[in-house]
Parts: structure tokens; sequence; C-alpha cells
């Protein structure tokens, strides 16, 4: 069996075992309490907020300890942004954060809240000039991930950060991919992590917000945690998330450069061992561990469920549910093909015979999937066919990827400068159908209302 | 050393303990994801939910798990209030529910919800006429603690659940002291608790929503726990709460009557052993673990100190931070001395012996804390002195005990049917000082501004 699905949750570091462990007997006590038990627990508490700032370049004060990564966002959102009230209520987000910022923004949205999503590029970042052209005179709080979940490409914090700061504006970063790599540069204001994310158990999470930041809690009020996350602390968990924050960072350095060249190897290898791939994300300014690709003619679900039975665990489109069946936001964010996603998400410490196996294993996986769905075998596969100008598919009710197959196996039947309609009442299809046109060099003429669904036009230029 | 603070946190149960390092190895995956890991982990998941669900008394889909009690009682609170909205805005608390309630009470007053806080007798129950007394037609939801969790008295929720179900309000039950003991009986609507008070991991909360009730989750949406509890769920703590509540369930019989004798003797042997002292809470209708008792003429933490020095780890006052120095909302809402106040609580497996030197210990570090506080050495000591009608003893700046240290010392200067004034601005003296009267046979005259704080009047009968 081989994980590589890192990037939702790493297995427990071995340090973060064995702190959880040692701190069961230690600090199940309440910290605030004056016994013996109680200040163990604080001793504990303190050390262990000591260790996680230094790690993150703050101060111990800044740093609060929360039950995850996503109440960490969500309390650093609505913090921040009423802490600001009097400077404005303009929120900025990228297009491709986490699903935590995004309903953090909604919830801003729906109580008339000002949002902005800065578009990205096709690689997956932000440009720095698009992020600072958001920022308006009434900016309350801008939130930019230091590094994408999904297809691991590396935001230009720093930029972005300048940018914020010298408009005045605080920057929450989400940290949660890259804080197991090393520290988040630039000037930011506010950061949030999830220890699960590096190896930590799960049930902490870290909000930083530096000093001279306007902080407001909200919500009812608790002493605990600065007043910033409310509860009981879960204090063997706090010990082990900083104690293996700790050791993944002293692993981090070696472990970072064999990652990077196994995922070089994936991104490099498989589209010539899968026809039809595109390898999404930044091919240079990446995290070391993450590379993902999207196959046409196969649906993420089916591609996953094959990988798992030959003992790869992967994720594939949206990284935050199984069940939602919507295309990825940060894909359509990238307009890039999210049919038959894969994100591969190596741990450290993945050996180097787990990828050469998943680089034999995928071609068969992918072309078994594609001979059920009855895929077209090859690109070239368009030779014969009516000379009708133009050919309607009906693909309503069919989820993806059949519309895109249906239309790969009509697109021979129309003359050069022909057109297909394909008919289509799933959401992916709006996504993968001009993606398909992008990497077949037909021409996407765009979409138009249909009964039941919609339809997209397509020109055969080759 | 003997840990007697079971009601803050009870030490980890065995059970938990290899419940949490079992699922290390097993639950760390994400549960929504479809590979063998994450199915692995739901259905760990899904087997937790099923043994807390059965030890509650309601189905599998009405429980979810929340990062702590606090979280549970915000949660459920505001969904609570949100669902009924169109019912109306009136909440009911009891006067002696835990701060998560009445913070999230705080929030709803805040923003324009009006909010009855229902009184209690002096034994620390609500009356069940009284609460229903409460009940309006725009009453959106009611809260009531099954026990409470300074003085350890049970509230009769089945009545109180039986009057607010007859005027349709759902009542909210923060069963957080008592679940590990038994089910709470009557028909309530929904449930708070939290793990690590019945010896389970920390981490863990448990909100309950019985089915047909009207709730809306508040804040940013998140698929996990249905929607009712967002971020990553903490899996092992997970496994190891529900693992713990059953076992401490089957070993709850036996260990409840243990405890109730243990505790009984305290009740009965502290007022003999040590002058000048008041147990406080119901008698008879109280949680097994629990017992608390007021000494005058010393302060909590001074006392706490000196016990924690001999070896016993006891609360006082306020249950929830070392820091507030206002005495505790609950000893205010009994009307009840909160000076020198000593909350035992017994965690299960407590030792007789363990019980019996605290019983030889107490009356010693009482005795020696009032020495060096130079408390009235015997309360008839009001022989001679002065005659003058009124005396007038100046506090102003001084902690508690000493503005009623001083009261006793001068009340004797007086002649029967005169006055001492005392002049404080110590919070705990508008609590301590009626509460002196009472157990002192002296008449309380009442209380009026004064320069830099209080004039409070007491009439010399004895």
């Amino acid at each position: 069996m081989a994980y590589f699905d890192a990037a939702s949750a790493a297995p427990l570091h071995p340090v973060a075992r064995q702190a959880l462990m040692a701190s069961l007997d230690e600090g199940w006590a309440d910290p605030a309490r004056l016994y013996r038990e109680g200040r163990r627990a604080r001793m504990l508490l303190d050390a262990a907020r000591e260790a996680a700032a230094e790690a993150v370049g703050c101060r111990a004060d800044e740093l609060v300890f929360t039950p995850s990564g996503t109440s960490a966002v969500h309390s650093g959102v609505a913090g921040a942004l009423a802490g600001r009230r009097r400077a404005g209520h303009h929120l900025i987000v990228s297009a491709v954060e986490h699903s935590s910022v995004l309903h953090a923004a909604e919830v801003h949205r729906a109580g008339g809240g000002p949002v902005t999503e800065v578009a990205v590029e096709r690689t997956g970042a932000v440009s720095p000039s698009a992020y600072a052209g958001a920022l308006r005179p009434d900016t309350a709080l801008a939130c930019l991930q230091s590094a994408n979940h999904e297809v691991g490409t590396v935001q230009p914090v720093a930029e972005v950060a300048g940018a914020c700061r010298a408009a005045g504006v605080p920057l929450l970063v989400d940290a949660a991919q890259s804080l197991g790599w090393g520290p988040v540069e630039g000037d930011w204001s506010l950061l949030a992590a999830s220890a699960h994310k590096w190896g930590g158990p799960a049930g902490v999470g870290l909000l930083v917000v530096r000093k001279g930041v306007r902080f407001a809690p909200q919500g009812p009020r608790d002493e605990r945690e600065s007043g910033r996350a409310p509860g009981f602390e879960n204090l063997p968990a706090i010990v082990a998330a900083a104690a293996s924050l700790r050791a993944v960072r002293a692993e981090a350095a070696g472990e970072e450069a064999r990652l990077r060249e196994l995922t070089e190897r994936i991104r490099a290898r498989v589209p010539g061992l899968v026809p039809d791939v595109e390898v999404v994300g930044d091919p240079e300014r990446r995290l070391p561990g993450i590379v993902t690709f999207s196959c046409l003619y196969v649906d993420g679900e089916t591609v996953l469920h094959e990988l798992d039975r030959a003992g790869f665990s992967v994720s594939s489109g949206s990284s935050c549910t199984s069940s939602t069946l919507t295309p990825s936001h940060v894909l359509r964010a990238m307009g890039v093909l999210s049919e038959g996603n894969i994100r591969v998400s190596l741990p450290p410490g993945t050996p180097e015979e787990d990828v050469e196996r998943f680089l034999t294993v995928l071609p068969e996986v992918v072309a078994g999937v594609r001979e059920k769905l009855g895929a077209p075998v090859s690109a070239g596969d368009t030779a014969a066919g009516r000379s009708e100008d133009t050919v309607v598919v009906d693909a309503l009710g069919r989820r993806c990827p059949i519309p895109v197959i249906e239309l790969a196996k009509v697109i021979g039947d129309v003359p050069l400068g022909g057109t297909v309609r394909v008919l289509a009442d799933d959401e992916a299809a709006r996504l993968d159908i001009p993606a398909w046109c992008d990497m077949r060099n037909q021409q996407y003429l765009g979409e138009e209302p249909a009964p039941g669904g919609t339809a997209y036009s397509i020109r055969r230029l080759t």
C-alpha cells in the first residue's frame, strides 16, 4: 500500500506519537489551575507555544493553538475583519484559497461585506500586481495561501505582503500546506496552519496574530488562548504538534530535495506514459511533494477507485470532500482540465520504489477506465464520417467525462471548419470542453443556454 | 498526591489511553476519502458515533463530535436560536450555568436578543415552576445544565423539559458534569457534553440535536459532522472519547455509591472539624463526587496553595479560571458564602485514605491561613469593647476575606443593637458580608454607595 495523499492528512510523525503519549500522563489537567497538575500542564503548554512560535518565526505571545486549521482560518478572518471595522469592510481572497477561507468570505459577503476574488494565472499563482490592484482604501483584510493545496503552486506571498503593508492592510496567510517545509517569508500580519498537515495530530491548528494587528475575537467570550480559541486546551495534541513541527523541520532540507526529484519524475514521465494528459501547476515554484495532472476521457472517482485497488491512495478534484461532484474551484480558476484529475501528494519518507510502481500501474489503470467508458482510442482517430456542417451531441443527464468523450467521438464527423454543439448539464463540461479544445487544437466558440442545460460550440480546426 | 479536581478535568481513563493509541495508527486519514485509509477512518468514526449515541440515548445521526464541550455549547445555542428565528428571539438560561452557556447568552444579548436568567434556590437548583414561568410565546430556546459544576446540585431537567415541551420550546441540556454517570432523563431537545470531564481526552465534545428540532448552524459552512462542527475530525480522540464513555458507564453504578459515601463523609465532618464553615449545594440531589464548602476568614487562593503544598489539588470559587478575582457567579446566585470556597471533586477510583487524609489536613491548613490573616479566633470572642453605637471599618482597597475579618473583629465593640459600617470595594464583600451575618445571627441592614466603594451596614443582635 502506498499513501500518496499527504496534502489531505499526513500520517502521524513518530515524534508526534511519542510526544502525545508522554503528555497524556503529564498534560491532562487544566493549565489555568494553580495546583501541581495544573502548573505542569501550563509548563507543557508554554513550552509548546515557544517551540511552535520559533518554527513559525513569531513571538510566543502572538501564537495561539486552535482546535483545527479550519477554525484558525475562521477565527482569524472574523477577528481581523472585526478589528479593522473602522478602516472598512472590503475583503480580498485569491480564487484558489482553501475552502475554509472561501467559506469565511462567503459569510462576510452574506453579511453585506464586499469581497474581491483575485484571479490566478494558468499555473495557479496570483500575480502580485493583480493582487495589489485589488487593494482599496476600504480594504480591511487580504488573504493569500502560502501554497496551493491542490496543485502545489507556491504563491508570491512576500511580494503580496509588501504591497499590503504599503497599503496598511493586514495579510492573513493560510500556511497549511507549507509550514512543515519552512517559515513563511515576507511581512505578513496573520497566519493560520494545521498540525495534521505536517505529521502532527488532528485537533490542533495555529493562529498567529502579529503584535500591532488590530484583532477583535468574535463569538462567545472565553479566557483561554488569549480569548482567541475557546474551549479546554487539547494539551497532549498541542505538545505533539509542536514537537513534530520541530522534527519535520529538522528533516525538511533532505526530504525536500528527495521528494522534489520524485514528483519531478511524475511530472516528466506521466505525459509520455498516458496519452491525453495535462500536468497542471507551476513546474518550478511548487511544493516538493505535490504533483497534479488531469486525464481526458476518464472520471476522477473511477480512477481513484482503480488506483486504490492497485494499492495507491490519491486524491482528486476538490480537496475537500468526496461527496462534491462539482469540479474543483482551483482547477476552474486556473482554467485547466478537471476531468480525470489526480493529485499525488507524497508524505516525507515515501520510497522511490512506490513512485516507480505508480508510474507502472497508472497507464494500465487509465487505459482500463477509458476502455470501459468507450473513450476514443487515439488522438488521430478522426478519419471518415458524415460531412454535415454541424453535428449536435446530446449529453444531457450524462456525467463527466461522457460529454467530452462524445465530443471527441464526433469531431471527425464534421469537415474542417464545421462545428459540433454539445448539450450538457454537468458543471464540469464548462471547464473541460474548452480545456479539451485547447489540448486538441480545436476552436472553442463559446456556450449558450439551451433547454435543460448548456450548449457548447466547437469548430473543428484539425 | 491526591487529585480532587475531577470536575475541571478528569485524569485520562485507561481505556481512553488504549483506544487513543490504537487509533493513532488506524485513524489519522481523512474519513471523507474513498481510499482504504479513508474508509478505515470512516468506519472508526461511525463506530464511535454509534457508541456515543447509545450512551447518550439518541440516534447516531443526531450526534456530532465537536472540538470541545465549550464549542458544543456555543454551536448548539447559536444553531438552535437561528433555527427558531421565526418563533422569536427570547433565550432562557439558569443563573448557575457554566460560563460557556452564559457567554453564548451574552452574545445573544449583545445582538439585541432578550435573555432571562432564572434564579436558583439556596441549594443551587432551579425550581421547575419558576423555570416554566420564564417561558414566553417568543421563547426560542431554553438552557439548563444537568448538574452544577461548582456545587454538584442536580437540576430538575425532566420536569423543566416537560414544561418546555408543552410550550413547544426546545431545551438544551449542558450535560458536561453528569454524562459519565448516566443518560440525561426527560424529553430534552439538544445536549452538549465534554469528553475530558468523564475521563476521555481533551479535544472532543458532543452535540446532540434531536430529529425534528429546528437547527441552523452558524458561521462558515463546512461539510464535516453534518455541517455542525467545522474542521478535520480529531479521530483518535473521538474514538477514545466514545470508548471511555462506555467504560466509565460500565463502572458507574459501583463507583457512584462509593464516591457518594466519601463526599458524604466530607459534608458531614467538615463543619465539625473546621469552625465557621458553610457546606453548600443540595445534600441529596447531587452528583456523587462533588462537595463544596466555604470557610469564613480565609481566601480561596491561599487555602488552595496550602492544600497543594499538603498534596491536595482542589478548586475554588469560579470553576473557570484562576485569574478571575470576582466571586463565582454560582455561589452568588445561590446567595451563599463565597469566602474561602473549596470544591472537592473526586475522580472515580479515589482511595478512601486520601479522603481521610484530607479531613486530617484541612483543619490545620484553614487554621494556619486564619492565623496569618489575623482572623478572630473564636466565634464568641466579642466580649469587652467601646460602647459607641456605630463603628466604621475602612476596608477600602483590601481584598476578601479582610473586610469580613475586620467586621468580625469589631462587632463586639458595639453594644447589642449598635451598627457596624464596613467600607469595601472588593466585589466579594457584597456576597460575603450578608452571608457572614446569616452564619453569625447578626442583622444585615443593606448597602449604599460610599466614596471609593460601598458601605455595608450590620446591626449587632447577639
